[in-house]
């Protein structure tokens, strides 16, 4: 295991980067990938490498790898699909150690492809190179401002976080999710591409020890190697949550995913249950594996399957209760100490489901009014984890109440605390999202989204209990 | 029921509007009204009533509804519940038919509050007035300017559109959803409150023969009597699309909805094969409320269960194949004729999912290649509906393809389509989503939704031509 760590972190943490092949303006090329690491600040050295440019962007172009005199910790090859075998030579005579193939026109193209893609994992084993791709963005580390997506992404910042995101699919890459304008906090971004060589399980080994992983999510159309993969997130699953998003779950799915996934999607069922044995939560739709994972990165563990729900209305409580149930949350009655000071704060907030709308219309002092009830609530022995619903109203500085509150919370929280906004203007819901995501409390898109977070942080503890 | 109709007309026509209640300056209350009617250019009358003003934003105020001289349409209560009875009582006198009461503190606070509603229906019944709410924000009918939403929505305009929406939350008025923003197309907007007289089946009925209602999406936590809103329903939707979510699915939902919902949620499986018999399409979770209807509103219905596919990757169509399987549509295998035709344009676009990726990283002039790659798609007989995947680059200008291609195809298109936006801005997403929006093009805020949209299309569409 510690090889793969060892030569993971080529991928994720190179203090030198080439980047070989076309530098041309666009929105697509190693211009792109070198103008990114920029933006992003990335303290590495970076050669671009193509034979007719001398400089780009102020750096210095390299007509071959084999020119550059330094140490070189990683190569990312944007060209055409037939110039990547004697590129892999020369980044091995180099003594480059991991290479992304960005290149396209391998195995998911056709026959042709397959073998050129038989070709460079032969050459890959025989020089002692990995590879990751081909047919890929390849990787994303915050921390270190590495970016080698060759794609135009519109914006030069990724937050740092504690979420690692690993696809077989480019939807994840910086140019195709909005990570800058969510504030979301990633640790490690991995597209796979072919997945030729690198695969799930040398990522999992790797973020497994990666200590600014907080939590792991996975896309995957297939799984190399079942056997591998169960056993390697058995073992991480024990201290970091794996999430695990799967295609070609229906018959219909599968058939489309064709060739490469047929053997384990025909028996998706077999697989899940696998999946439960080895403790990886399985997902269900796209955005679940952007949006699940946040709980995981930035609340604790609820104790227990007790969700409290404040809410400005009856309706969504019982929607979130609903959804709450099917992940075997289930709504308290709160004690009658909490109900009685929620009662002398107003009357029929509620003993289940606290509804502070009707106070929120009529009280002057709203402010003091919600620290007080989110800190009662909270504080109930009859609660493990909060679902919280925000209205962002109209009115000037309306959103600084939920500000304030989840500033002290901050400081001191011991559950879980789900949050959904909704309201009249998008601007607003967008702009207090941030807002409290910045200050590390997990905001979802819609409510059912919200208590799903919550419910399977409750799957995950409850598994975690069983296993001690 | 030409009864319920010309009544509810009332309610969502009124000429004439009388404001009863608080005046003073905020968030909430009659002021609010008075000045969200004006912003939305309400060509009715309007007379606020208050015993202590003399005059607001330019109106005179009366003293009593009982010194407008005028006929008055409908009134809107909004005071403390106790004075509610004798309004109710003043509104006959002056031979109101129709009257929204906003108040609260009714059946859904306590005992006290039910004696009190169960007193203002006797007077309704006794007076011949009928009665929407108690603790309701009214309704809002954007061809007409009119919104009777008491509190501060931050936008002057809902869209006139085709979507009725009528729920038993506030969660579907104007302060609660960004209509303004989403460029929402609304007919009417209905919120029930305590549904203490009128009722989801008097609404169903005026909607059904509404000609600006196109589909109805519905709302409950109960349903007060079964046996009539089968009846209508099954009449409606042989010729409207009768959405529902219903809250209280589970036992626990059940129990937190508590006492009025308790029959009928205990027997959700009872009641869910009813509504299937009954042409009703249930919703599962909040977003579907206001997401599925945009399909039904503005496309045609599919002939068939096929859907094409036209994506930047191929693993959003796997995802969006296997969503469809669930609601029976397959991805077909394009026709012969097809298949050279888009092979013609770019080897590899593919048979059955259209992976347009690959070709618009390449090639130079993409906006003709990019229409009629749609348009062939949509021409094929083995398609009867299309999932389409834009990608909103960060490039100037790159959203125009689409916008072009979406004017060409609103001329001339009888398959319905679904679009997902992606890309790393999510102000570029949000500005091309309302600009198809406005195009007629319904635009989803996921990919499975997009996709639910279509399959629940072909459930409307099938069951409507089994009973031909």
């Amino acid at each position: 295991m510690d090889v793969s760590r060892k030569i993971l972190s080529s991928f994720f943490e190179p203090e030198s980067l080439a980047v070989i092949g076309s530098l041309r303006e666009g929105f697509f090329g190693g211009r792109v990938v070198v103008q990114a690491l920029l933006n992003a600040g990335f303290k590495g050295k970076i050669y671009p490498v193509h034979p007719s440019y001398k400089e780009i962007l102020g750096r210095k172009v390299f007509s071959s790898i084999k020119d550059v005199s330094a140490k070189v910790d990683l190569a990312l090859i944007i060209t055409g699909n037939q110039a990547v075998p004697d590129l892999l030579r020369e980044c091995a005579e180099k003594g480059v150690k991991a290479a992304i193939v960005v290149s396209d026109g391998f195995a998911e193209r056709d026959e042709k492809g397959a073998i050129l893609q038989r070709e460079i994992v032969e050459i890959a084993r025989q020089e002692g190179i990995r590879i990751l791709g081909p047919n890929t963005a390849g990787v994303a580390n915050p921390r270190i401002g590495l970016t080698t997506s060759p794609y135009l992404a519109g914006y030069d910042q990724i937050k740092a976080g504690g979420i690692a995101i690993g696809a077989q699919t480019g939807m994840i890459n910086p140019q195709a999710f909005p990570y800058f304008d969510l504030h979301y906090g990633v640790s490690k971004i991995c597209d796979f591409g072919n997945k030729c060589d690198v695969d799930e399980c040398d990522l999992l080994e790797y973020l497994g020890r990666d200590p600014a992983t907080k939590v792991i999510a996975l896309y995957l159309e297939s799984v190399g190697d079942g056997r591998r993969f169960l056993n390697v997130s058995r073992e991480i699953s024990a201290s970091k949550p794996v999430l695990l998003l799967k295609s070609g779950r229906t018959k219909e799915g599968a058939r489309v995913s064709a060739s490469h996934t047929g053997s384990l999607a025909a028996n998706d069922q077999i697989f899940s249950a696998a999946c439960k044995q080895a403790g990886v939560l399985r997902l269900e739709k796209f955005n679940d594996l952007f949006e699940i994972p946040k709980l995981f990165a930035s609340q604790p563990l609820p104790k227990g399957n007790r969700m409290a729900i404040i809410s400005y209305t009856g309706a969504v409580g019982v929607l979130a209760t609903d959804e709450g149930a099917t992940y075997g949350l289930t709504v308290p009655s709160l004690s009658p100490h909490t109900a009685s000071k929620l009662h002398a704060i107003f009357p029929g907030l509620g003993m289940t489901i606290v509804d502070i709308g009707p106070l929120m219309v009529v009280a002057r002092d709203s402010d003091s009014f919600y620290q007080e009830i989110l800190a009662t609530v909270l504080e109930d022995d009859h609660v493990d984890c909060l679902f919280n619903v925000l209205w962002a109203g109209p009115m000037e500085g309306s959103s600084e109440i939920y500000f304030k509150t989840y500033e002290v919370l901050k400081r001191n929280h011991s559950k879980p605390i789900a949050t959904w906004i909704y309201g009249p203007r998008s601007p607003l819901i967008s702009t207090l999202g941030q807002r409290l995501e910045d200050l590390g409390f997990p905001v979802f898109s819609d409510l059912e989204m919200a208590v799903k977070a919550l419910g399977m942080a409750w799957q995950y503890a409850r598994r975690k209990k069983e296993r001690e």
